[in-house]
């Protein structure tokens, strides 16, 4: 279903109700730093654990690692991002602030112009010839174009000297590709297999935005997919079915998605095919989750750089072979933050209005919530929480009226509340409410417990 | 059990299964960093959930957070780490190699003097006296000490200047003071409660080392209890049980753990009590979790800095007052190590010998793994892996004898092996393999399940 709520709207709710607070918010912040709260922090661990059981844990090819996040910086001069990983800037004259030229050239434009294929020449001169003026103070005296690169760079050791200069690393993708070997060898793999990582990445972008959109610092879901050269592209195939079905199923509406194949002149040099899953946000369809055919690219780049052959050799065939690889890559942050967006609606009802955040149970931060009737039932209730908290999410709230403490579960979306009243007491039954429906339900506690399990491995 | 393998031979070990790698390995590495492979990140996010379990998701006090890794460096400046997280350094000016002046004492003296607690002066006067030589070159011209702060420094925008360096936590415990306020508020919790988290943290240690025991980058499990003041060291108490208890659950056996009470003079000046739960490591006891009771400093020193209040106001008795704090740290990989070096264990046997890793089933990378006895029941394995895959962590497989394959699961320390064999087409019957006594047993594929189920949970 499409919606179309004010971003803000649903930005505001999610603070206010603790899934996300502003980074380091007593000192004034820290520019588009965003900390996740007990909400978020249990909506985030669902989301990394749903995508780990279906990529690793219960898929057939995968297995999991976790690289660290300093790396030698040959890493990144092997995989280009020394050399290429950069933003454009230019600065302006008059009022001293610094931007993005790419960025200025969309914007301009409308989004109608792409300038992520451009070269500085080209934008300089576009930027030129369309008197596009400084966002801040409207002159047109810009430097010209300056790179900079996007890795954060820190110093390991007790000088402060490019000697010892490593960096944060900007992708988990590189600790793959570096431990291909290792993985292969001692987990005795046979192609296609892949390798799976979930980790924070870090990149300096000067221009991050949209909320838990685009941060500097952002946690990752990728898969390094190893095949036989010439069955990549069945394999770009199955992933993008896969990657696209997958959402469907944590309850993302296929209306809401799109897969966006890229341009012959978007694609990188070595890529021969890459995706955009994008979600339809509430600015407009924007990227989720890109697929890319990366080649050999990857492996025979740290082949060249660290003389460490990359070859595997075919059991069946005897050939020796660089693998070609797949890669789907997702963020952890903006898939938290589309899951939002598809769950936050309000609505009018009889004699009230609520807002509901309509979470797949299998992703809600709480999947169920006992409400003892009144505190005489405080023993009663903690007796049913006790009975619920080994298998499922669970809250407890005993403070206000029943209304108010089933608009709260709905405000954080909880799919499914109990209520313990005094006929509990005597034969241990209990009211089941659906959160969507808000329909009631008289079950014994084992009948709740059934209910609840169907409707998140559903 | 109190065993004695030499810690190479562990180390080699997990080296060479699967469990870690050397960070960065094809580049030569970089120094003192480690990859977890795929065995390696199983049983790290295992021991991550098995807390999270106890001290969040089964926990009626607390609940969990995640905060930036980047924070605004006036939160370092509150907590004292920009002023005080220092590490005190001399160069020989002899051979220019540079030393920790409180390790060259400690070593010197065969740890019969606890630098920790001597100013610099102090220290600079004893290696003097007691003309403690340089280890690398044998000389004796150091310059003074020069403190050498720990945080890794790294800046955030485009110009590398100290307006815009920011730093990389050096532990997790900040984000939940910064956080106290907006978690309280939203959560709507009275004393006592706990905020959680768990996360990466770095320091820039001159002298890492011993594997994974300490590293520049690793994961912390941290627990931030507030409590109302004069019932801390109750709450002290509490969790330094809690703590032991759990540690002993994981199947670490007690004779290998000791609580060690810090003495007065090791005392921060603002604790009034701090143990350190010490693991027997090959090369002895030594700090695996560290519980102290902070009082109200930190809150206090946000409330300073920040000119929030902090105050929590107590509905019960109407005062206001500034939370105590009590502080359950433990590092993930450390925990880690002591888990592997518990579990490794070499036996002989009749006609053999093995390598075991006696890991409790529910810590265990792989708890169950399905062999079929020919390639021709391929299927029929298959089909059992099936019936496993969602419950528990499998692997499979299908090449080498039949007691090759049982070794290399030893090796692992998977506590289950099931054996698919003709019979089991006739019958779906399967036989079951206990890891540490070998012996094993002809069950249904139910029967398997509630026996792997219950080692799992007891």
């Amino acid at each position: 279903m499409v919606k179309k709520y004010e971003f803000e709207t649903i930005v505001n709710h999610v603070r206010q109700t603790g899934f996300v607070f502003q980074g380091s918010e007593i000192y004034g912040g820290l520019a588009n730093t965003w900390d996740f709260g007990p909400l978020g922090i249990e909506l985030k661990e669902n989301v990394k654990k749903l995508w780990w059981q279906s990529f690793v844990s219960r898929n057939p090819y995968n297995v999991g690692i976790q690289s660290a996040i300093l790396m030698n910086p040959s890493v990144w001069k092997a995989s280009g991002h020394l050399d290429t990983f950069n933003d454009p800037l230019m600065d302006c004259r008059q009022c001293k602030t610094r931007h993005r030229a790419d960025k200025l050239i969309e914007e301009f434009s409308g989004n109608t112009v792409n300038a992520g294929v451009m070269t500085n020449e080209e934008m300089e001169s576009y930027i030129a010839e369309h008197k596009i003026p400084c966002p801040n103070c409207g002159g047109h005296d810009f430097t010209s174009i300056r790179q900079f690169n996007l890795m954060f760079k820190t110093f390991q050791g007790v000088t402060e000297d490019n000697t010892n200069a490593i960096y944060l690393r900007p992708e988990t993708a590189q600790g793959m590709f570096v431990n291909y070997r290792n993985v292969q060898r001692t987990m005795r793999k046979k192609l296609p297999f892949g390798i799976a990582q979930i980790g924070k990445s870090f990149r300096n972008e000067i221009t991050p935005g949209q909320f838990i959109f685009r941060t500097r610092e952002f946690e990752q879901m990728e898969l390094e997919f190893f095949v036989k050269p010439g069955e990549d592209l069945k394999w770009y195939e199955y992933w993008k079915d896969f990657a696209m079905n997958w959402l469907i199923d944590l309850g993302i509406d296929s209306e809401n998605l799109i897969l966006r194949e890229h341009d012959a002149e978007e694609l990188s040099h070595y890529s021969t095919g890459t995706s955009d899953i994008e979600y339809r946000f509430p600015w407009g369809f924007d990227e989720l989750w890109g697929i890319a055919d990366r080649t050999d690219y990857d492996l025979k780049q740290h082949q060249i750089h660290s003389k460490v052959n990359m070859e595997y050799l075919d059991p069946e065939t005897n050939e020796k072979y660089i693998p070609y690889c797949v890669e789907p890559s997702l963020g952890v942050e903006r898939l938290m933050l589309a899951l939002i967006c598809e769950a936050y609606d309000e609505e009018e009802l009889e004699n009230d209005s609520r807002i509901v955040m309509r979470f797949a149970p299998k992703v809600a931060p709480v999947q169920v919530c006992i409400l003892p009737l009144s505190k005489k039932l405080s023993d009663k209730g903690q007796e049913v929480l006790g009975e619920f908290m080994g298998e499922f999410a669970c809250d407890y709230d005993e403070s206000g009226s029943i209304g108010k403490r089933y608009r709260r579960q709905d405000a954080i979306g909880t799919p499914f509340v109990i209520t313990v009243d005094f006929d509990s007491l005597e034969d241990n039954t209990v009211t089941l409410r659906y959160r969507d429906s808000m329909e009631q339900v008289r079950v014994t506690i084992e009948e709740a417990k059934d209910i609840i399990t169907k409707a998140i491995n559903g």
